[in-house]
């Protein structure tokens, strides 16, 4: 598989950058642009453009505040969009969750947690999954091993707690 | 002055026709289009390449939801662009103010009350009015009436009361 | 592909319906079944066990208030799931929108619109598409469809405004 | 009476300790376990299973975000199952009050305040005073001891105002 | 068991009759009262006296708006007091959520869904349960009938499929 | 006129004490009490009798979260209450404004802004100045002075934009 | 007493006249001013500097949406301005509710519920009460009506349960 | 053009000082006022009629909280009226939001973003170059600009991956 990331703005970055660790762990070939929905059409345009002809497997689209990226995004392709709404300005990413996860019928957008890029990462894991065994088996270790974690917290905090 | 409005679905029309009536009131000339930011971007991009060609004067874009409407028009022309929020959907229209009022740094929108297509386009004229004395007059006359309406109503209550 | 639709209730059907349609008029094979996460966890898990065995390719869940449904179909599948906030309480399905997105890091639900079951369905067609060349076809077409609709509407409007 | 105490995730720990604080103060027995309704399922199920064969009292899971712990809870016992909201993540910890307080019809989740843990333990006690006289009169002088608290703090600040 | 239910105004019994409901339908005795904790507090704390009296479980207390009522059982009784926020003026039940799960520390009530006057009673029946094998036992079958209601309603879902 | 304060807890003290030194600057009289409606519902009802033999003119409670004090202080008295909602738990202070202000038919709460104790002040001011000249002089001079400061400061900011 | 009850439009009288009947029943006497704060400014200032010339005790504004009326009557008199919330547009009277007591420090208008007119009337009247002892005897007496009709109607709702 | 700022505190400089720094950039004049809707309505009514006098575009009004400044401001012109909610209280902006953007219909005010004081700025620009081709092209490089420095940090974040 193939993901595309992109952000409207370098602010959006450290948050973004947590779905970049889930592609890398995974081993998932990804592209990332700066491209803004309402400042640079034309080059978030030429980037799904380009997107496509590569045969993206689907996008990953963080946006904060009037969030109109991800759905812009939806516009231009077939392939799924993972919308990731951010906060970072007041209303806590409300603003943002609701301008990406209520889009219009006919024209779904994938919405995670506000500022849930690993999430968005890992959803577009989930998809191309489908077609890849080998990606399936990775992300089922991985949920394992988040499982893993959480016994082996409890047995510390069983013995902190003296039991 | 010349005004374009749009709005993405024709369910927005009952709403979006109150701004019609406040145009063809003051003798504003306007173009209407249907046309969606995520269904027809393409379509969207001709009708603001069709208007900026008439020296359109603004733009008043209602959308409801996910209201990417607005500011996707905003980021293809220089020109003011009026958001109405539209309600209709679940959640009473706050995803529509929230999608159109949070406007990333750099690219207003000019948002008026949820459903305040009427007041969009008076916004409209008042922006009109700048380079139009007649306009300007008409809209000094709109105002006082409005004004005398309401002491018109304020004589009928005190007489409903007694006073 | 093959999809499997679960609700928690037989009151969710009127909405959830809207996603049956979409995916009989692609031809998506699909399973249903109500099962609650509250109610029947039991019954929830066979049916998830039953269709993993079938190879499903993603699950639509819709829940509405506490909706805890979709987010425990994903803590017992490897494959993506869709989740949709169905409003019908108090409180338009803010909580069921808020219930089914913010899910924790690890385990992401896709989230889509408050009632939006059309779309959940659309997601799990661009997703199966991934690796379907003729859906693929039949979605794009889809989304064509839709353009022409809007264009269509859009003549009669402007016929009716005599223009 | 005993009392079972779970949250899906060591972060929790800080807010939830105040519940076992409570739980000592007032001499009552429990077990903390770290389970995610969403991780770790079987260790849930496993967890809630081991409590019932000690013939636990009730319930106290705390969680945040899509919140789903306390309510998976209530689908595995007979017990009260009392949810504590957990802030920690954006929205203050309104996604988590909605996921825990809106349940079902037909599967109550007794919450309390957002970051109530405290007083998820106090209503844990009151459940337990019902069929122990003893915890009961403890459950006695600590109101009375809160409501004394405020005596000696409004004597003080009488003396700090000079009256 | 014996549990008091107390609302503040008769425009609350059509929502609080399903509490009335369930108890009848578990043969839990109950008494209820129309009592105000703000035009009525003396009436109130008569009831909550002679509920005290006569040995009472828990309170089940439903509000709307500013809804101080469960609160203020609360500062009456050492009992566990069930708080049932009720809509029915503007905000959806919003404004009685905030004003009955908010409670200060040190003084818990166990808040349900908004309207869930049947889930707070069932709340009720839990809490007796405790000291009360019988109840116990019927609750059991309470909830294996729920359970079995959804497998019906899915068994007639199948056939309405065709499958 | 002679005012009386009343809070549940030395936590809110910080921001009422600006009610004090409103009510300090104009000279009024006033008792303040920690008293709380749920954990000392007696000390507030003697605190009432205490100042209802004095003469209160008016109450100011201030309170947070699920704030009933402002409500049971108007259960208990005829005087005008003015209500402060006070933020510092989560919520901004949101669940303190809708428990205080939403109170039901026949029972007003004169509401102020969230942790606004010095309007609350200056309301109790507006109100006891109705009976004495004086004071409404007082209150006058201080509106008088705050319109200067705004005067002063904007000459400030005009000679520092060298206007 | 003299009041002055005050509102923007006619659309928002039969909300309004529920303090007319109080006022009515209390023998208060008012006046009543349709006047806009945005259409009507001038008429406003008069109206208000008529009542002051009255001795008008204070004022009741009643408005929606962005209901600027009750804080623009406060800048023009030093008296007590209680503003009534309306709903009736989109928003619940969410909009009117922070837009009238979120009132910037210096400036309070003391806010009753959501349309609660009558509530605005009965404080009001409890203003009022303070220099008029008659008055202070009729609120008393209305007072104990209102706990004798909840007395009543638990009497008759313990008749329907056979109690 | 000529645009006109007005704040009610000096409190909001440090925000709106970011619409002196657009104006300036884009060389228009401006006159700057601290006058407040509620402690200095004739100050306010002053600056306007100056305003007016001069010829003025349009205002741009900031406020926060209960934000009447800005319809206030619109009642005294028939100018367009941009309005600025601004945070600094509690409930992040929410309040100025609502009480500015919900103007009653008839008198609209064109809102920009919570703390969008560019955003207004930049839109009187539009709204100025309607007439002054030379502030349009002016406006036309600023867009330009703007784009182009997502251009760059797009390339420098390639760099920084490495690709």
């Amino acid at each position: 598989m193939h993901a595309a990331i992109v952000m409207g703005s370098d602010s959006d970055l450290p948050t973004m950058k947590k779905a970049f660790d889930i592609l890398d762990e995974f081993g998932v070939s990804y592209d990332v642009a700066l491209a803004s929905a309402h400042r640079t059409p034309k080059k978030l345009e030429e980037f799904v453009a380009a997107e496509e002809a590569k045969g993206v497997t689907c996008y990953i689209a963080g946006a904060g505040m009037a969030a109109a990226l991800p759905g812009v995004v939806a516009s231009l392709t077939m392939k799924p969009v993972i919308g990731v709404p951010l906060s970072g300005a007041k209303l806590d990413g409300m603003d943002a969750l609701l301008s990406i996860v209520q889009m219009p019928s006919g024209m779904p957008v994938a919405t995670v947690a506000i500022d849930g890029a690993k999430n968005g990462a890992l959803l577009a894991v989930q998809i191309g999954a489908a077609s890849d065994a080998a990606l399936a088996e990775k992300y089922k270790a991985y949920r394992e091993d988040m499982a893993r974690q959480i016994y082996e917290k409890d047995e510390k905090l069983q013995k902190e707690l003296g039991r």
